[in-house]
């Protein structure tokens, strides 16, 4: 550790680059980090007693999850691989970081929000930023055609967290890909299917799936009169619709992107339709778009997306919207991405993270999934640029996270967080032994079983540990119990107690906690 | 992206540095590393038909994990989950990043082996190094002073990895750990009785679980004659035992952390003793270690937990062995290590990473499970440094995963990747459109199945599929079938067909896979 006065020096220069950005009158974002860099340095002082003081936090944007949390994520995981395997998918998994150079190029506009890892001699390594493109370089390095897989896993970006609407700089996201050349819309109606079945069964309440076409794009902004250089980006602009008003998109197109008025104004009659097969058939007639090859190829797949969605039986909630546009720059066919329709309140969130509640609070959580067709990315991965085509989709599982916390929370309902079926008590003392000995046979016959690391715990003690954590058993033992070798066996919630003989105990267990919910 | 001048002006000055490491004769490791970025500037300027090549491979010491290998390792998992269940413990998650701070003088001479992130503007972070740590943070921040919990994540370490003993830089920790302050070594006691069942459950062979303290060590070597500060050095080399003889070991005590030779035979006295709850009565009557007000309470300690264990069962494997030190700054009390008896072989992961079957490849996989208590860790975190009292385990799994892969291997056992239970076919022409309604129909049911994504594919290309991913039962479609309201449900091993009317396909298919392993 380095000495006091270069700390303090530290310090001091710490403290004028805050300064100078208040001055400057910077983002509060990044006087806020610079602030944190201050008080670390300051904490590597020490207290007044010299004893060193940490800051105790996790790193900005987050958070670790206690146990209701994880017992909530571990439901919504079983869900979702649940379906996963349904589907006969198979699963990989990938180094949490990858080679830099592995990643660049893949993102965009958003490559500057890679985490790097220390030069701290050897290769140089970047946190992974999505599961697709690890995939990608899995596929062509060991030259693998098809596949049909998931992947669920923690990513990272260096994005200005809203935590409060499940925006972190490290979270899940859960994917299915099928790699492989197949029949033209198959593998992309199953992806679309595995959303409608996974968002139908955490029962977030009503959803859309809207879908669109990269190809239906590009040839729609060619058409319009956009230059081909300008596709990906004005991609990026029109995928801000969602949250921005066409007013504000269409200024970014003219003023930034440097489009004319009357573009822009085209491909703002466009953007605005939304339908389902029948859309597509009117737009295979359209003067402008049925000009570009791009865009029937397109339009024709739709069609077939459609024919074979009705056999899935989900075009309820499917939707064809030309808004849709994807950030991402590696998509080359279908996207997809799905919304709920419910605007969430959040209030609970926001007092655990201390903000106030507020506009920000109480937001819609917007996309929950999303995904598309890649039949570049191994590609550009393989030596030789031998494609692979592939088509996938991620589930926003931190959005559903935060849903699910604030449903349990405003019903208030009891999360379990462990799953101990009985608990083995003593009503006297000196009971210590007996009670580690028949924990002994529980736990070896396979029964999930608990006792109180005290010498001599009240009875009252006991029987509260259950109700605090919904333990439904209570197995006690006494003096009278050993004599007569049985042991008492206590409900909790109604109290009932009946005497078992010793050697039928775990037979009587495992007959009442298969009934257990 | 750099230009083409600045990339060789790059790869000019790298490739000295790989010149004047081969002239100065480096360690071939460092050479490796240096001549892997060489290769990654050269990649950068691209093939010869001006594409950029990229490296295909995964940062060194990680791995990419196959389906079969994940199958495995949810095997492993299941069981080891299944375990902290049955003993009642919830779990938490943490960030895969920490502050950098929070982590440092944690692990001793280790902390080198931390890997840094770059700093890209805002905090100074760092990958964690195990699970403990982040666990003390976690307690310490929220304020909780009892809890039991696993916790099974990546941790990350820039070691030499080995991996064909199964030692990487990013791998996998499955911790147990209890928090809390209870009577005296009973959790200490529940560790070893959970490593005793997940190693006898694993199947791994013949085990031993050393156990020993770090109050008779620091007694032992007060009484031996060690000065106080040398006490963690000495115990890193004694730590060493397990891998290096009695003669270096002395020689690093000696020569290099200055001890004298006498004070360093008396140690050899101590660290060749082995035993049980024997072996304590006896040192408890030593007339050296009597005097050692710390070694006694030590030696008091571990006649108690020996009465535990007999009463948990596990007394068998348990070895209390005086040469057990290990190697992290922050245990205070019980520790303990288990390492398999069997050497294995491993010529199939040596082959799988290229390297040349010998010496390296045949080694016993040592340590599988190790832990201790760490009474002080939580309270340097604490602001007002309150204590909260640790005991934990930490399961070696990524020893043991090689070990199944091996095993599997040998046994040339069939590992399933995929849960399917039915594959939806057709022997004739047309019939997509029917095979996705009646999929439609099964995955609706919860059935898992999977069909072809071709139009019209072969009935022999979909019975391969079969017998290939371990499919057991055929669903086939053909006009008659239509006409009569029927599927024909083959047996894919015996070949047995049947033909099911309709509506009772989704019973029989339940009815058949409740009986499947």
């Amino acid at each position: 550790m380095a000495d006091k006065a270069q700390i303090q020096e530290a310090i001091k220069a710490q403290g004028e680059v805050v300064r100078r950005l208040k001055a400057e009158k910077a983002s509060k974002d990044q006087i806020d980090e610079e602030v944190a860099k201050l008080l670390q340095l300051k904490a590597q002082l020490g207290g007044e007693d010299g004893k060193h003081v940490f800051v105790l936090k996790t790193a900005k944007g987050t958070r670790d999850y206690n146990p209701k949390q994880m017992a909530i994520r571990e439901k919504v995981f079983n869900t979702i691989i649940g379906c996963f395997k349904r589907h006969g998918a198979e699963t990989i998994d990938t180094p949490v970081f990858e080679l830099k150079e592995t990643l660049t190029g893949k993102y965009g506009e958003d490559s500057k929000l890679i985490y790097d890892l220390k030069d701290q001699g050897g290769e140089l390594l970047s946190l992974r930023y999505d599961l697709t493109v690890p995939f990608a370089r899995y596929l062509a390095m060991n030259k693998i055609t098809n596949i049909k897989r998931y992947h669920i896993a923690k990513v990272y970006r260096r994005d200005n967290p809203a935590m409060t609407r499940g925006r972190y700089r490290e979270f899940y996201q859960c994917d299915f890909d099928i790699a492989g050349q197949y029949d033209p819309m198959i593998p992309d109606a199953e992806c679309l299917k595995i959303v409608y079945e996974i968002l139908s069964e955490l029962d977030l309440g009503d959803f859309r799936i809207k879908v669109n076409d990269r190809r239906i794009l590009d040839g729609m902004f060619a058409m319009c009169g956009v230059p081909d250089e300008k596709f990906r980006t004005i991609c990026s602009t029109v995928d801000k619709l969602d949250k921005a008003s066409w007013e504000d998109v269409k200024n970014e197109m003219v003023k930034e992107k440097g489009l004319s008025e009357g573009v822009a104004d085209q491909i703002g009659e466009y953007v605005s339709m939304q339908g389902g097969m029948d859309l597509a058939e009117r737009l295979l007639q359209d003067p402008k778009l049925s000009q570009s090859k791009q865009a029937c190829a397109g339009l024709a797949d739709m069609k077939q997306l459609f024919s074979y969605l009705q056999l899935f039986q989900v075009t309820d909630k499917v939707l064809f919207d030309l808004s849709l546009a994807r950030g991402l720059d590696y998509y080359t066919g279908v996207i997809y991405e799905a919304v709920l329709s419910q605007m969430i309140q959040a209030p609970v969130v926001a007092k655990q993270n201390g903000a106030l509640p507020g506009d920000e609070a109480s937001v819609s959580v917007g996309s929950v999934a999303g995904g598309g067709r890649y039949d570049g990315l191994v590609g550009m991965f393989d030596p030789k640029g031998k494609k692979v085509p592939c088509v996938g989709v991620s589930i926003g599982i931190e959005r559903i996270f935060s849903i699910m916390e604030q449903k349990a929370e405003l019903l208030a309902e009891k999360v379990r967080t462990t799953e101990t079926q009985v608990l083995v008590a003593s009503a006297q003392k000196n009971l210590l032994e007996e009670r580690l000995k028949l924990t002994t046979e529980l736990w070896n016959a396979g029964i999930k079983a608990e006792v109180l690391y005290k010498k001599n715990p009240k009875l009252l003690t006991q029987l509260q540990h259950c109700e605090e954590t919904g333990i439904p058993l209570v197995a006690i033992l006494g003096e009278q119990e050993l004599k007569d070798g049985v042991v008492k066996l206590r409900k909790v919630a109604s109290r009932e107690e009946v005497d078992v003989p010793r050697e039928e105990l775990v037979e009587e267990l495992k007959r009442r906690t298969s009934k257990l919910p």
